[in-house]
């Protein structure tokens, strides 16, 4: 496989399928081999756009065809687990649409089967591969925003409601996959609140907030039943603080030279003396690039290299033990949920 | 007092004190007689703009004056009690700023004070009085918005940080007292996160979610340190959703006739069917009152008519309750904290 | 032609092109026969995402094709007027990218070819088929703006310079074929100024007035030097004002129940008083519709019936007869050029 | 008058008199003696804030004051001649709201007059005084924009409609007085056009371009019935852009590092390839410093100092040739107006 094109199969062709094969297509390294999904209709729509693609309702067929190198799973997410694992049996490698599974001990399962057969495991945490989410990395990388004191993000529009899954594994991991891969410690503990409105739905509304050991926190508000989109994020740190909008056309990152000063001692609290420093805001200019681009990109550079991808499976893990904490703490109206510790091994980046 | 005009004492003349002067000397049912504060600077600057009002440093002279018949207090928090129960044990009415004192304790003995002498206390909660979320009170009352599913509001901008007080009761404070306003159910308990990031400070950011009964939910976020100011609240009903953003030149409230429609029922859930509906938005015009003054206009019709203020010692009482159950949650990172029933007696209303 | 779907052949895979094909692929009535581009790399793209498309770099093997019934024609403005009346007289319907042709008088002699033989002659004004544009015509013609007082529209950008066309060409022509859409009236007179800030390019920014016999008046800014994109429209009516927006994702059009009231007669002008009168806000929910889709099935639908098309072959001779005197005009410093009057004969609808 | 501080008579107490009252009591070098007005109710207004400032309904006491030494002149337009003469003809100084007069005549025989008794003359184009406009005349100075293109003007709004003037001396005076500041070179041609929706009342709506003997052009589009209030300027420059909103709250001026390349020559136009530059956006922390603030101390300044103010009567005079050039062009449907030439003496500098 160090030569030649990496064979793509692609296992669902419903809302996010077809932004994988696209991407596939464009790669000069890949080529998609064959499309699975239980839908015909679907099956011709790929069939109409890609006449070369291979169709097919099994997603057996995938795994017997040996021009599959790899797979990328775009279906619901209770199916994850299973088809990733036999994915990985067949001797795949595998992208798995976000969240990677159901449960941290499935994660670890497919981890460890990865890891036996030297197989490449990612997830498919696309906010990662923003220009805009790399510009912040590397802002902090730099030490341009000082010590951080905080993430504060929104999350938010009229659906779309997912019936296998809350919003929280919806649309806060997101946030909480880019948290993690933008600071340098790993949360401690988690508190959140959450509400159905709709009888028989999953929770439709959630906050969740991060604790970590630092006085650094990060929170997190998502909702399913907001009139209008939303996609926010404020990092504050002592010497700059950032406003991400996702939804601005160019802008998307603009940098505050903001921030407090502060005389006098802790021990004299009351002789504190907070001063305000205001600057000026400045908004890089941000390639144009298409987020899952750079994502197939580095997949299929860890396929053939070998090497790990930054949104790999420890990384999917943590981020579901952090869903599963939230969802606990929701159940138990914010009464904080201790996370297990990490090491920070394995730098994340591209 | 049924006759002429209400004479009004103001004490303190530093951030909000001038606004009070400046909006009871506009009322055509009031006169300021006079203003203390312990920083003669102030006074002479009160002198300057109205030579007519008499200025002193001590407080207790604003107390012996036959001609004051109410006091107006906007000081620093921790000396709110002290002050009210003072003017109130003089025989004068009384305007505190928010938050009314430093605990539910201290609120209740004020409470009793006032109604054991027949004097009017009000606690100055400003947004009650602003056109927009008097709107939005309309809307809830007529029923447009539908059975109420959530309030979300972010108040935030660079400072000013308080020495005896934390965020909770300098920024939270105010949407507390305007979800308590539009609502007609009490919350039954508090799950809240906060975080202290200037040593000796006290906490600079905070998160607050509101248990209802029901499955409506509230939900708080305030922070001293966003690199821009934020004023942002939604609320979602089944019918419509508001945006309310305090920052907007004049279409602050937006109504957006938008929501979902179920099909199927709850027994079944996995075969919900979850549809979008999306319409008009609408903006209403809104008058251009001060809030201010549409306030202090409410507080001397009360105290001259005996009627109970809408923003009255119980009203405040309720919204400190709150405020101590979210700081002890933050203490506990968010454990919640059961909050005191109490049954919905008076209405509030202007 | 009255049965089966009508045969389309496209001119030109550039830029529109692609948009073309994609939108008369998803028409029930049509159906893509053949795509001609002159670049075989192009041709290539066409052929792997339709490979049902005939595809080939001579023109004329479209006019030949007996299973083409109609010809899309989207290729560089000096090329337009040759190519239509070619595909003209071998009896095709023509759809032609806007503008129609590079003088009045060639766009005169399409339209007699065209009448001559019964074909419809369609020019691609895209922006009348848009949800936004066309529900400012329906309030316009239930006459809920009032007497109407103006168009101001503004349309910039960083781009694209277009070698062969200036920048009235290629952007104002967009805003005047909406103002010929919108308005009952046609104008009498244009005063236009304009700048080339580059040597050898075209006119890069312009400023039109558009004068009609009422005192309606039109304004459009056309800027190809702008650093940020602006697509933004006023139109002032007596009663209600609009502000249309193409750039924002939903509320496109915002509707201001805002005006001014007039006590005193135009005789004692010393005494006239003029109120002011601000009313609500309200923006329409707009259909999501593709604009070229709308119209890629009126154009259709005419062939079939052989109905004028809303922007018929007399639409772009108006259009362009409005160009040609701004250019004029432009050369001349605003010197205003009077324009040929038209009866309005003849209702442009959908 | 070197010494001590400079003595203010004040003649109107309407719209803008109060703001000239309260920044000249702001200042260290000056006192406020005296306010003249005809209306009573506005004298007694002044009273009540000033009980030191004498006041008066002859606007002749002014001008025997011995104490006052300059005279701050807010009143309707059709007064400005008649009042700035007489107040320099008894020895004061004197600073005029804008438009310094009703014709270019009776500018020059203000400013002869004015330099015949060595006294100051000042006309408030207070937009030259707010940090924005300094900020982009600084960097113009550098030449941080590169060659300058354009300045493209929109400033509208619902009213206030003039009885005396139109919309051109009520509001494009301010983008004309910003764009002389601005620019190195004098306009040689004004084209405009206009409209009188409201029939007795003066044009309100105008648009204006101004050109230059360079390919700089100057547009200027004021509207008095629009549904929203517009404040916003485009300043064009080889390489760098500026948008200047004046309703942002904070970030007024944006700088856009972005334009074009151009390969090729203009002798091969055909040839020219024209590239697009993206870079950062920048927003220079802007002082809060209210403009008329920095005016009226720069008046004072003027005043002890014989110094001749950054707006003076020469700099009133070109605004106003303009003026009278744009409302001659206006009523010839934009037929082009030459202006005076001026020689470019005497710095504008602050």
């Amino acid at each position: 496989m160090q030569q030649g094109l990496v064979g793509i199969g692609v296992v669902g062709y419903g809302y996010w399928g077809p932004n994988l094969v696209r991407n596939f297509m464009n790669s000069q390294v890949a080529r998609v081999v064959a499309v699975s999904d239980l839908d015909p209709v679907r099956l011709a729509a790929t069939k109409r756009l890609y006449p070369a693609v291979e169709t097919t309702s099994r997603f057996r067929d995938l795994l017997t065809n040996p021009e599959i190198d790899a797979v990328a799973i775009a279906t619901p997410v209770h199916t994850h687990y299973e088809l990733t694992l036999a994915a990985l049996k067949a001797g795949k490698h595998v992208l798995v649409e976000k969240p990677l599974a159901q449960t941290s001990e499935q994660v670890l399962s497919l981890i460890e089967e990865a890891e036996r057969r030297r197989l490449t495991l990612m997830v498919d945490h696309t906010f990662l591969y923003t220009p805009a989410v790399q510009k912040i990395r590397q802002l902090i990388t730099e030490d341009a925003l000082g010590k951080i004191y905080y993430y504060n993000g929104v999350r938010a529009s009229l659906g779309l409601f997912q019936s296998d899954v809350n919003v929280i594994w919806d649309l806060a991991v997101h946030d909480i996959s880019i948290i993690q891969y933008l600071f340098d410690e790993e949360p401690i503990a988690v508190s959140a609140t959450g509400a159905c409105h709709i009888a028989g739905a999953p929770e439709n509304m959630a906050h969740i907030a991060l604790f970590f050991q630092s006085n650094c926190v990060a929170h997190v508000s998502v909702n399913w039943l907001s009139p209008i989109k939303v996609r926010q994020s404020f990092v504050g740190g002592s010497r700059k603080m950032i406003v991400y909008d996702d939804l601005e056309p160019t802008e998307k990152i603009k940098i505050y030279d903001k921030g407090i000063t502060v005389n006098g001692s802790a021990e004299r609290a009351h002789q504190l003396r907070i001063g305000y420093r205001a600057g000026d805001m400045w908004a890089p200019h941000l390639a144009a690039t298409e987020a899952l681009q750079t994502e197939a990109e580095h997949f299929v550079d860890c396929v053939r290299s070998g090497k790990s991808p930054a949104s790999n499976g420890i990384t999917g893990l943590r981020v579901i033990e952090i869903l599963e904490a939230a969802s606990r703490s929701v159940t138990a109206q914010g009464n904080p949920v201790r996370l297990k510790r990490w090491h920070r091994t394995g730098e994340m980046a591209l």
